[in-house]
């Protein structure tokens, strides 16, 4: 039995913290605000992001951060991208031992265009922690919870603390895989939710599934492309947290990054869509960042460009995805993995 | 304008003299049976393959093959795998000038284990045949003739015919890339259907998306590493005709090998199930043939394995799923990409 603390109780941080208390381990969860930290604590439900789930009777919460971080040798970092320096500022500022950090977020920091280990390396202090590893894959927190089969990398550098990680959440049905390319995972990661974003606009517009499996494939051909350039190794984004996130993220009736492209491409409004969801969307955030990142590192990224003009330079996205589709090019290796 | 012939009055047959006949070819298709033909040429539909659908007025139908073939400069053959070699004997047997040779079938014949360009390079003489072209990816006929955005690769080792080929289809919903790797897109055309079969079952025994995402991921990952043993190029199952066809097949719900999939996973017994469908499921035969590759190039196929032994050695399917979800292994790479 080992002492886990998972930060942050949205639908993802709960079920980490539901497999982890399942595999008998002395999980504390923190949730931001109190009330939910109370229902958690003593109803053992999460209602409002994984409703009619009976959550573990050994699962405790609380919103102290402080006892939260105090409680874990190792944290679980599960916030949205952008919550994730304000959240490490405050850890690093406690009086604590080195911890196993893990992190479940999928994004990249926009301008500076820090991976989120990047992120949380530069946040805290040598002191603070051991090693970084991030756990991926394609698991949406509502088919965990039902103990459906699903399968995720834990990633570092460190691959003996891969392989700690991998010991904590490995059961029947949460089967982990070690790989020590932590650069591709989190490229992967972050980059389908901007796919999944393109996906469900081709779904929104009425296109169908080969559209659908077009753009899947070019949008991996160019996250490929990117990684690579990054320092990925290339068979990365073949795998689990790669192709396997991707699949899932573009065609899961369960992906919100997927229901919010399908409402742009219904007709509403970017503002509409946010405002409409209630919960983070990353693709957005990350749209931004993969913009940027092609230009940093030169990589032509068509499908990733369409998306951001569609986004932020109100470019008509019929417009755009019909010019993505009908490019007239002559030959597909070119053309999907070309320069 | 050119003279083509479709061999074979099937959803794919169909749609893909739907296009032909739309880019304003002189278009014969030879559907078997009389009655078809005479509805197809009349009627201008094709009830049993694509209810509900409006063909094109200047298609023509017939049931006289001979007729057929000495109408086509280009003939496209789009019978089952299993009718290959029979249309091609008699193609063989008649007078003909030498014709280019399409073919948009999926599959691998078993015990011989030919490609299909193989077998219709075997059966029909050098004075019949010019080159030989496949035209496959992620194209459900239901979606293609409602002008949904469709994209597929033309491969031949002749590039200079995939790209005539390119020529004949190509329009502003069916976009056409040329590919010269004839070898991997005709293995991962057929090797889909397996896996397709196989996340029918996943979906069929009510596992969920992370499941079926996992399948696609290592079902692909194995395609891949038969293939190069094979010949081809790794990249092409990156592509259209590898994981873009792959995804359709495996999420679309047009794709027949998924259903007969699913129809297992809910209980019923293969010989319920292909009486159940009315059609020919590619996936069943390749299987056996897939089954067979693997032991020729000596290739690790666990999952091609598993839905072999379900098939024809009677495994329990939740027994042969679960094995494949939780065999016990450490690093990703080493098992999605090892040897």
């Amino acid at each position: 039995m080992e002492k886990v603390t998972v930060i942050g109780a949205g639908s993802w941080g709960t079920a980490i913290a539901f497999i982890l208390a399942e595999n008998g381990h002395d999980c504390l969860l923190w949730a931001r605000r109190s009330e939910q930290a109370e229902e958690i604590d003593k109803k053992h439900t999460n209602h409002a992001y994984l409703p009619g789930v009976s959550l573990p009777g050994n699962l405790r919460a609380t919103s102290d951060l402080k006892a939260a971080v105090e409680h874990g040798d190792t944290l679980v970092i599960a916030v949205p991208t952008k919550a994730i320096r304000d959240i490490c500022a405050e850890v690093n500022a406690m009086e604590i031992d080195a911890k196993l950090l893990v992190h479940v977020s999928k994004g990249i920091e926009p301008d500076s265009l820090k991976r989120i280990s990047e992120m949380i390396d530069e946040e805290l202090a040598p002191s603070k922690k051991k090693s970084i590893v991030v756990l991926s894959g394609p698991s949406h927190a509502e088919e965990v919870v039902l103990h459906h089969p699903t399968t995720v990398t834990a990633a570092s550098t460190d691959l003996a603390a891969a392989e700690k990680v991998q010991d904590l959440f490995m059961n029947q049905y949460f089967r982990v895989y070690t790989n020590n390319d932590i650069v591709g995972v989190e490229i992967g990661a972050a980059l389908k939710n901007v796919i999944a974003l393109a996906a469900g606009i081709s779904d929104g517009l009425g296109y169908g599934d080969n559209a659908k499996a077009a753009l899947i494939t070019r949008g991996l051909a160019e996250i490929s492309r990117l990684g690579v350039k990054m320092g990925a190794n290339p068979l990365t984004f073949s795998g689990l947290t790669g192709l396997g996130d991707l699949i899932v993220t573009c065609t899961s009736v369960h992906s919100r990054n997927w229901k919010a492209g399908n409402m742009l491409g219904q007709g509403n409004s970017l503002e509409e869509v946010i405002s409409g969801m209630g919960m983070v969307i990353e693709g957005v955030r990350t749209a931004k960042a993969a913009h940027q990142l092609a230009r940093r590192y030169e990589v032509s990224m068509p499908l990733t460009e369409a998306l951001y003009a569609i986004l932020f330079n109100d470019v008509d996205l019929k417009e755009a995805v019909d010019q993505l589709m009908t490019r007239m090019k002559k030959q597909e290796m070119e053309d999907l993995f070309g320069k």
